[in-house]
């Protein structure tokens, strides 16, 4: 469903390092904006993301991005440790930001960012697509919110991810710049959490990350771990791993656990094991039974045009920036802890 | 399968106080074992049992099972903090103890208990249902005996337990006699974790014991988490709760995730949602694919044949001595933790 007509609301897209553009671009074309330009400073790379998207016009420089005047967003998703940066430029041209997540890499980065976006008003959009842009997910708030759960007494993560590691670049490798498992992988997941929960704020009880099988790649971490309780109570559990089997028909078997007071949730998010591949599923169970939902191409993402009507009215329907930095800080929080305990 | 043809191994059951006898009954009587005499205090409940096998002799003491010369193992699911006691006088009489799991709710216990082990040279075998008594839980064992998931990174188990509070008992919401969440339905999962991982000790990372929902029962703990690393460094989270919800056609719907080095498990132990209850299923996906495997009824639960085995042989096929009281004190280790942080 578009919430604007065409040339109503226009953005551009700039570092397109991570995949996750295609989705981030595709996803607010689908509520109704148009894309105006396109940039990379790989020419290579640009020219195929607008062979996809035709209405794109490449430009030469990400300065001629920040300074036309007929874009109110930038959609980005560069390498990790550059977003803030590329982020805080963005704001100060006047345009809001979208980036894909992790938004920042380390604390420092985020309160020069928080700061930013306190002094230019602007908004500084992230892609946590794990809820954002999956039906079952998306779903599964709409649930809670309903009270089909309950008082949430837990969210328990399970987010394994396919390592492809020949089609992956350097930065991918390099602690400093992806910024560690948690803080990348693990923003989804305390995302979720605050999400379904309704925390406000969290304590970290035990993180850990670990390279078990990845020698020749010393700073990668191919598995993490994070538990924390939040203000509510709430109990937050999640692992996230680069160690989805190479027979699996999906990038990733991710699933949600939720225990509510008066019911339970499941989501298969990407695949029913042994049955459906792609999938989007919901398990409910409460006092009144069971309920399997089949939740694929279900909700149409209403994210993406709450998103616009934000950028466009200036509200904060889509996802309060408290909440987007939050999440971001508590699981630098949880890498801190790894890390401490790990060195 | 039988391992032993009738008479050849005789047994008695006495302290019928959790349903679970029921199971360890009919798990020795399908290897071949006798049963010959059962004791309970409370007259009605050791009729209910004798007419469910009418074989078994009823007797008015403990005193005249202990002194039986005729049996060789002694069969018990008493309240949890008597189980130490008894099963020391059981090993002291020159028989077996074959005990519901928690074996023991306090470390103070265990010195003893293990003591008395090697003192009288008796074995203290515990009902570990959750993986002895259930087909994919056994299965997953020899899969990864076959190396079908590589090495073992993590074990997860969700454990979540129907309350049906009415029909409780008294001790069932007492901590000194239950013994407290995790001494209780953790000592499961603690002991699958060492089952399926291999590790020989663990340190507690995390645990954390609530009662979210039952004011009216102080000393009840609905909800329960614990986090280890083994000396593998494999890792290992569980969540154990009464939260099943009424509406869902089974007890619990206990889950165990692996990954591993080279693939992944899931277990759905006691029903598969929406889809069949009881189920035991598995499923596998390592670089050869995926794979469903329907499990229920298929292994024929070789625990119980392997401790008759070792009653007769003084063996220890079925499970270590050490592992079995290993699995308690991490549990109560863990239950340590978790009341400490709530003091």
């Amino acid at each position: 469903m578009t919430v604007v007509s065409s040339g109503e609301f226009r953005f551009a897209v700039a570092h397109l390092d991570h995949p996750h553009i295609f989705g981030q671009t595709s996803g607010l074309i689908g509520a109704g904006g148009t894309l105006e330009y396109a940039y990379d400073e790989d020419p290579q790379r640009l020219d195929g993301f607008c062979r996809l998207h035709p209405g794109a016009r490449p430009v030469r420089s990400f300065d001629e991005i920040l300074d036309a005047e007929d874009i109110q967003l930038v959609v980005s998703a560069a390498v990790p440790s550059e977003r803030a940066e590329i982020g805080m430029r963005v704001l100060r041209s006047g345009k809001d930001y979208f980036t894909d997540k992790a938004p920042v890499t380390t604390l420092d980065q985020l309160e020069a960012v928080r700061r930013c976006v306190e002094e230019t008003g602007g908004k500084y959009f992230v892609y946590y697509a794990e809820r954002l842009h999956n039906d079952a997910a998306w779903h599964a708030g709409e649930l809670i919110e309903e009270g089909a759960v309950g008082r949430v007494l837990q969210v328990l993560n399970l987010a394994p991810h396919r390592l492809a590691k020949p089609t992956r670049p350097r930065w991918f490798f390099e602690k400093r710049r992806y910024g560690g498992i948690l803080t990348d992988l693990g923003s989804h997941q305390v995302e979720q959490f605050l999400a379904y929960s309704g925390c406000q704020s969290a304590e970290i009880n035990f993180a850990r990350v670990e390279n078990f099988g990845h020698p020749d790649e010393p700073q990668f971490e191919d598995f993490g771990e994070l538990s924390m309780t939040g203000d509510t109570g709430a109990s937050f559990y999640t692992r996230v791993d680069w160690y989805t089997p190479e027979g699996l028909p999906s990038w990733g078997d991710g699933r949600t656990f939720i225990v509510g007071s008066e019911g339970s949730l499941e989501l298969r998010k990407t695949i029913d094991p042994s049955r459906q591949s792609p999938a989007s599923k919901l398990y409910l169970s409460n006092h009144e039974g069971e309920r399997e939902i089949d939740c694929l191409g279900a909700t149409g993402f209403p994210f993406f045009q709450r998103l616009i009507v934000d950028v466009l009215e200036r509200s904060e329907s889509a996802m309060t920036q408290r909440h987007a930095f939050l999440a971001a800080e508590l699981s630098m929080l949880g890498q801190a802890f790894a890390d401490l305990r790990r060195s």
